[in-house]
């Protein structure tokens, strides 16, 4: 059994495809653990069934061809409902279980994607709507890089791109990351400059962490 | 070649599981391709990849299973979520195509499915924003059934009984079936009886779609 917390947290962090967020999820799950807390990992898309489906799509496996025309990807409004629907399956399946289980949970990207993602061609408001019954993170870290840094880290992966992964996209995407605390201003959420080395980055989030949630004497959490 | 025609309609059946939707959209069908018109029969959940999930949940093979503990349905959110995903893929790759192509479109179910099955155990104000980007349909016809005859019914089928298809859900269905036209004021709803023979259920469709959209005169509808 994991050491149980009264105050496990959810927390997202966000940015663009190569902001660097999967590395310090994981970073950030390690020191929590050596804490002695109990944490969930996670991500979305989720490895749940909907969350492979919408890999299929963003990966240009899964396509809409309408008419049995030419094959093209999922419109807007498909992918923000898939999106929403494989986010409340991960809340349902893995999130909310794990925060009442008493573990921290952290999550590589949350409904903060979908609303900037996918309201690039459309409805901003219809998006918060689809996405309303989702629970609110206690915490978001926003990790700011310019489009041109996370594009360089997104080809030293060698991976194919995409969908949503070219240029115009992501420089548009720079920006709207930078206005997401005046997009939600109920929420709390932190841009972090994410270009510095992950060592200084994973620096600022154990500080930001430490003063949130009083984590600052790691040893009134050790396990009993 | 079908013979296209400048006024293809947008046409849907509802009803209970049991309430004959499945027969009278192929009954429909072959008698509008007898007035020489192009007809593109279809249905939801679609033969879609999004469709295809649902109705793994619908059967049971697709699960929640929160904190991996024991498997149950998934959430209700999530459902409303899916369906409206299935819809707007369902018209972006069928149903648009075929009307813009000059056929007629039957679906068996469409959005108003959603806004009683998903609305049972919670907010139909959030389903209906799920919605609320799909396209109307011209007509829709409820086949108006009491739960037990459509229970009778499925059971003649001898298939295992799917999520929702339980006598207390139906049997309040049935009245929420009954009260779509007050629900949705602005859409052409008919509620006709659906205990009747097939071969009358469809003299009475017949007899609105000729009143309703002037196919009173087979003749002019020939194929070129």
């Amino acid at each position: 059994m994991q050491a149980s917390s009264p105050a496990a947290r959810f927390v997202v962090l966000e940015g663009l495809d190569g902001a660097g967020t999967t590395t310090q999820t994981r970073l950030l799950g390690e020191w929590l653990r050596g804490l002695g807390l109990g944490v969930h990992e996670t991500y979305e898309p989720s490895p749940g069934p909907i969350g492979l489906l919408i890999r299929q799509a963003l990966r240009g496996r899964l396509v809409a061809r309408p008419g049995r025309g030419e094959a093209r990807p999922p419109g807007n409004d498909v992918m923000a409902l898939l999106f929403a629907a494989d986010r409340m399956d991960h809340l349902e399946s893995e999130v909310l279980p794990a925060l009442e289980s008493g573990r921290w949970v952290l999550s590589d990207r949350y409904y903060h994607s979908s609303l900037l993602y996918q309201s690039l061609d459309g409805d901003q408001a219809w998006v918060r709507a689809l996405n309303s019954h989702a629970r609110a993170p206690d915490v978001t870290y926003v990790l700011d890089v310019p489009a041109a840094a996370a594009a360089r880290r997104r080809s030293g992966r060698g991976a194919t791109p995409e969908l949503y992964e070219t240029d115009p996209i992501q420089l548009r995407l720079e920006g709207l990351y930078r206005e997401l605390p005046r997009l939600l201003p109920g929420e709390p959420i932190a841009v972090l400059d994410g270009s510095r080395p992950p060592a200084e980055v994973l620096r600022s989030l154990q500080a930001d962490l430490q003063r949130r949630f009083g984590l600052a004497h790691p040893g009134a959490h050790a396990p009993v």
